[in-house]
Parts: C-alpha cells; sequence; structure tokens
C-alpha cells in the first residue's frame, strides 16, 4: 500500500483530471471546437517560458508556471465563468473560494497550503508574477480570437469596450504586447470582427 | 508592429494549438472521449509540481516542468504512436528529428536551442530530471487505465508483459510509485482488465 500521503496525492491527480472537460467560450485556431481549461492551462505555461523576457518586471519564471499550472483548478467545481457574463462577483468569488477548499484539501496540508498561496497569487494580481500570469491569460483568448476572425466575440456580440476593459491587465504585465493588441484591435473593428 | 523575435513567438504560440488536436490512446477517466497530448503534458507537468519528493535524485523541478511542457510538440507533425504499435525505432525517431527541426525552428535561435535541448534530454532519459519526467509520462496513462478498468488495454488486447516493458522506466525516476504499480498491474490481470 502507498503512504497516507502518496494516497491523498494520487486521488488528487486523479480527481484534476476533470479540468479536461471544463469548456471555455474561445475556439481552437482551426475552429474545430471549444478549448477546455486543462489544455488551455498548458498553452499559457508554456508561454511564460517563451515570453518572460517581455515581462514588465522581472519575474521567477518557475513560480509563474506553478502559477499558470493551478490557476483554473478552481474550475473543475465552480465552472468558468464567461468573460463578458453579468455575475455578481462576490458570487463568483465565494462559489471559487469553497472549490479551492475542497480541491486543495484533497493534498496533504503543506500542499495544500502551497496551491492555495499560488491560486490566491493569481486572483491578487499584486506581485510581478501574478501580473504576468495574469497578462498572459488574457493575451492567449485574445490571439485566439484574433486568429479566427473574432470567432467568440461575433458569437457573442462582444463589444470592444468591453474586451478593452477585460484584457486591459495585459498592460500591467505584458506592455509591448499590450500595445500590438490594441492595434490588432482597432483592426478587428474595421474587418467587423468585434462591434464598436 | 511587434519586432522580429517576438513575431516569431507569436507565430510559434499560435502553431502549438494544433497539439490539442493529436489524441492520444488514453481515455480521460470519466471515459467520455479520449485524451489529447497538450491536456496531457498539462497534467504531467502539475504531476512532477506534486510529486516531486518521490523522485529517485534530487531534481530541478522547474527544469522538469519545462521539459515535460515540451515533450510532446514534436507529435504535431509526427503525430502520437500508441505505446504497443509495432512501428520500426529508427523511422519514429526521423520522423520526430524532422518535427522538432521544423518547429522549434519557427522560434528564434537562442529559444529553438533551449526547446530542443530539452526536448533531447526528455528523450535522452541520461540525467535525474529526464528520468523523472519519463517516469511522469508513464505513470499517467498507467493511472487512467487503472481508474477505467484497464479502457485501453481492453479495447487494444494489451498484454501484461508489454505493459511492464512499456512502464518499467517508472522504476528509474519514481521507485516508490513502481513497486505500487506492479502490485496493482497484478491485481488487474486477477480483474480481467489486462491479459496475462
Amino acid at each position: 500500500m502507498p503512504s497516507p500521503r502518496l494516497e491523498r496525492q494520487l486521488r488528487f491527480i486523479l480527481e484534476i483530471d476533470r479540468l479536461k472537460g471544463v469548456l471555455r467560450r474561445t475556439v481552437l485556431t482551426d475552429r474545430s471546437r471549444r478549448e477546455n481549461s486543462a489544455e488551455h492551462s498548458w498553452h499559457v505555461a508554456l508561454m511564460a517560458v517563451l515570453l518572460a523576457e517581455h515581462a514588465a518586471e522581472a519575474v521567477d519564471v518557475g513560480r509563474v508556471v506553478r502559477m499558470l499550472l493551478v490557476h483554473d483548478l478552481v474550475e473543475i467545481d465552480a465552472g468558468d465563468t464567461f468573460a463578458y457574463a453579468v455575475v455578481a462577483a462576490g458570487e463568483k468569488e465565494a462559489r471559487e473560494r469553497a472549490a479551492a477548499q475542497r480541491l486543495f484539501g484533497l493534498l496533504p496540508a503543506d500542499q495544500q497550503q502551497e496551491l492555495l498561496a499560488l491560486w490566491e497569487e493569481f486572483e491578487g494580481r499584486s506581485t510581478p508574477e501574478s501580473r504576468f500570469a495574469n497578462a498572459l491569460d488574457r493575451l492567449q483568448p485574445l490571439l485566439h480570437n484574433l486568429h479566427t476572425e473574432g470567432h467568440s466575440w461575433v458569437e457573442h456580440g462582444v463589444r470592444k469596450r468591453q474586451v478593452v476593459e477585460r484584457t486591459r491587465v495585459i498592460g500591467d504585465g505584458l506592455p509591448e504586447l499590450w500595445e500590438y493588441a490594441r492595434r490588432l484591435l482597432d483592426d478587428a473593428v474595421v474587418r467587423g470582427w468585434l462591434e464598436e
């Protein structure tokens, strides 16, 4: 038999497989289907490795990667909230906090604390690492939308003002990318992918 | 316009989205569908963070995680080779090497070298980090199969000898897990999930 500690770790590892079933609004670049939160997490973690040199401040890339690997786990219980959905912020936060308690609570206490701290840091956006991680988390669906002629924007009648509001945090973590993205958003309006 | 360097990085980031379309033989723990290589990469990267204390030798977890984030990228061109398929090893290797040249070649030269080195280290299994990474890569589908009553073993008539041959490298990176897995494999034969 494995030790109780290893048993808890394996139980958690099997439980988080469910993140692969949480669907986002973004579609894959070939538009074949909606993206799930596990593969999104892989994508942004690798983006962190590749784009670290563009971060606004010096960052510990290893911590950014760990943060991005766990940042969406709460969606296993709480679901993915569409970026432009009108949901009371307090309600979403309460749901996600309960999810974090249950999920991370499957782990041994030290690892529960470690993952909870990473998730809270990501949500708090008050460290260089979390600002960079949040910028990547918003940049990736933006790139997908721009690459698919605004697929999910058109589908949901999203306005440019809403996208700018949602993605402006890119500027806090990746200022050069944000300058570039703003010009692409202007262009997306001209092309009819995004409402003015 | 972004710098030529950033442009190459963004081109690569969009290209690797295709890993989400590469299907493996393993099914998700809820058996709803086959797993893809992007979400598998996320899963094993997070397992590296959680199981590092069980590694056979001291490892740089950050490098293990980066290795696991990139280890399957060559499948975008070369496809996933079923663990029990009879394929000439040299043919598979040539296909994957060509894929690595094309894909990593999209990146600026320094990052091309960095990712190529990580992929080669993973394939070589001659460092503590790569032995641990390979152990995780074999452990994850084993856990899925054990959790789904041997779903892909039954589907493909796989024999215990083949599984042991394939997963024996778990012992090099995660000896405690390998001891445990061997007992579970004996049990899988008794339950009829795996042929003797």
